[in-house]
């Protein structure tokens, strides 16, 4: 049995508590930039444009030269002196101060006959009208978006400083377990890694970076071990002296015989929540190894995608800097969501159309109820269960 | 002038025509199918669970053999023969078919003892209970997410059979413009060449495969020839023989002297639609170099990338089967948007809170227009435009 099972809300603040946002940082070229979170105020270095441009096909002349030009009484400027071509983004000539629009004008052999008269800056994008010098154009924090890289490419920048990603060890447990890289397939008794997978795609999908270990046998000085290595920063092929910012543990986590992922956490650090108020997912644990943040996931897949959503990807998101709102969408229930008393219940739901349909299942070792699950309802604690009919937020399952 | 302006409803079933869904397929590693587009059923060829499977920790028994059991009268099994210590994810031994839980037990040296009787199959997963063999579990055309591909790992899959990613090739024109990645900054004149990098980057965003060209100054023939190399499947730099699927042409759209690109377009097969009634982003071009599908971008950043929206992302992500709604917001309007009668209006917004600013600009020039900007209001062209306080839906700039 579980000694004290902590609330989701509680478990949620602890390990937020030991994710602080990242400041290490790395520089990018532009083009890799996409998404990642800019870590310093860009100031622009140049005005832009850096020159007085033309914002149409037409010709260059000084405002003040079409003066009083009208239908009945046009001016007629000197083509190539006083009416210098242009074409859209070519330079205004020095002294003119205005683009008479192609379709305004009357071209003529030596003259161009004008009909109408402009004031100054017509039709030119003035220095810096864009962008002047020394105008911070992005700040810190910010997620970068295509045009953010565009606006820096226009500025001169090549490279971009970033934050990190965090760097995720993912360490997957369990005697009965068969790598999915090996040439083994699993007999009686045992089954496919197959939560690692998962985890790493998600942690991916999140904006972090993991790193996959092999497989350890439910040994408690192997875990241990593992644990030790990936704190000392040897966290797999091409990653060697990296620390992992935070280590997920999958499976082993109840409170069995050989449950022995949240001992070991326990005796390298401090377990500071086992169990959880939530289903599927109790058998989740939180804790620190030395000083890395460890979360313990259930080796059931459906338990531990509801501990990844739960805890792993807001503790991601704010490592990363990165907004950590989920999409929903509004949805109608179409049955009964029978759910836990004093639990958070994730029920999982199938979208048709406005219609939320929950899927019926009773376990959290049923793959098959994902794969039919568009989205979740999350069942508050305090609630018996919710009646088809009720209108309810479906978080969607990415 | 443009002979004939379409509408942005008009110019998007042109481009969608020109678009199928893409039946071309590769084969990926499952931890590269996130995101992907499954290109075939998948069918279970195992059970699974592929034994019985016990769901708790405790002990294995016969149903029949509990019978009658109750606190005052408890049932004693043989431990070892009658009744076998199990752990989650067991197999359940033959000839058994209930697991007792720990919990529920009384281990004695020699014997278990049962307080209460138990109903066959009692905390057994049974084999074929979660996914039976034949059963399809995925359904071409799903949208690849973790969960789905720990699934196929499960049940013994090692690859992913997708369907290939519209390749897109980017031809950025225009004699004015520099190349970021070369030594030279602009002159006088001149501007970093930044919407192929955009283009290239949503592209990728939206479920593409960029392939950037070089930069091609305005001569017509330069131009033809570029896509002639092109549509022959000289994509560039490690895509020899790959034909694009679309054509991104940007620069020299509009109907000046020196817009070369919708005559290129032209004259290598057709010009479907030359200027578009929305703003910004009127000087965008529609065709077919030979069977090529091709979209001109305007020069413009801000018109560039309301034609990327309006256009490119629904056609790549139709070819790239997937879902093409947009992300948006409902906001209240802060201020008046100004729209102009007939057009399709983009206008620029920044979000606080709940309220939706919009972003004061005269000019598609203005990159820093964009850079505030986090969403954009669509104002129907039969709409003179909005009022402080109407509530609109906000389309996010990813």
């Amino acid at each position: 049995m579980f000694k004290e099972l902590s609330g989701a809300r509680e478990a949620l603040d602890c390990i937020l508590q030991l994710c602080p946002p990242l400041s290490r940082t790395e520089e990018l070229p532009l083009a890799k930039g996409a998404g990642r979170v800019l870590a310093e105020d860009i100031c622009s270095p140049v005005d832009l444009p850096s020159f007085n441009r033309a914002a149409m096909d037409g010709f260059a002349v000084r405002a003040a030269d079409t003066r009083g030009a009208s239908l009945t009484a046009p001016v007629y400027l000197d083509l190539g002196r006083e009416a210098i071509p242009v074409r859209t983004g070519m330079e205004v000539p020095a002294g003119m101060d205005a683009v008479v629009m192609m379709e305004d004008a009357v071209r003529r052999e030596r003259e161009v006959e004008i009909m109408a008269p402009l004031y100054p800056w017509r039709n030119v994008s003035r220095v810096g009208e864009d962008i002047s010098r020394n105008q911070t154009v992005l700040a810190a924090g910010r997620r970068l978006r295509p045009p953010d890289l565009a606006l820096m490419a226009a500025l001169g920048w090549r490279d971009v400083r970033v934050y990190d990603r965090p760097r995720v060890a993912i360490i997957p447990t369990g005697s009965e377990l068969v790598s999915l890289d090996g040439p083994e397939s699993p007999g009686p008794g045992q089954a496919y890694e197959i939560n690692g997978l998962m985890a790493s795609l998600y942690v991916q999908q999140w904006g972090g970076r993991p790193a996959r270990r092999g497989i350890v046998p439910d040994e408690k000085e192997l875990i241990k071990e593992t644990i030790r290595e990936t704190i000392r920063g040897t966290m797999g092929p091409g990653q060697a002296g990296r620390e992992a910012d935070l280590i997920l543990l999958i499976g082993g986590t109840s409170v069995g015989e050989k449950d022995y992922a949240p001992r070991a956490v326990s005796e390298m650090g401090r377990l500071l929540v086992h169990g959880l108020r939530i289903t599927p997912g109790k058998p989740t644990a939180i804790g620190l190894a030395g000083e890395t943040p460890v979360v313990c996931l259930p080796g059931y897949p459906v338990a531990a995608l509801a501990a990844l959503y739960l805890l792993v990807r807001p503790a991601l998101k704010k490592m990363a800097r990165l907004d950590d709102r989920l999409k929903t969408v509004s949805a109608t229930l179409a049955g009964k969501i029978v759910s836990r008393p004093g639990y958070l219940t994730l029920a999982r739901v199938s979208l048709k159309g406005d219609l939320a349909e929950p899927i019926m299942t009773s376990g959290a070792g049923r793959l098959s109820s994902v794969a039919r699950a568009e989205g979740i309802v999350v069942v508050p604690e305090e609630s018996e269960g919710m009646e088809a009919g009720e209108r309810v937020e479906v978080m969607l399952i990415e």
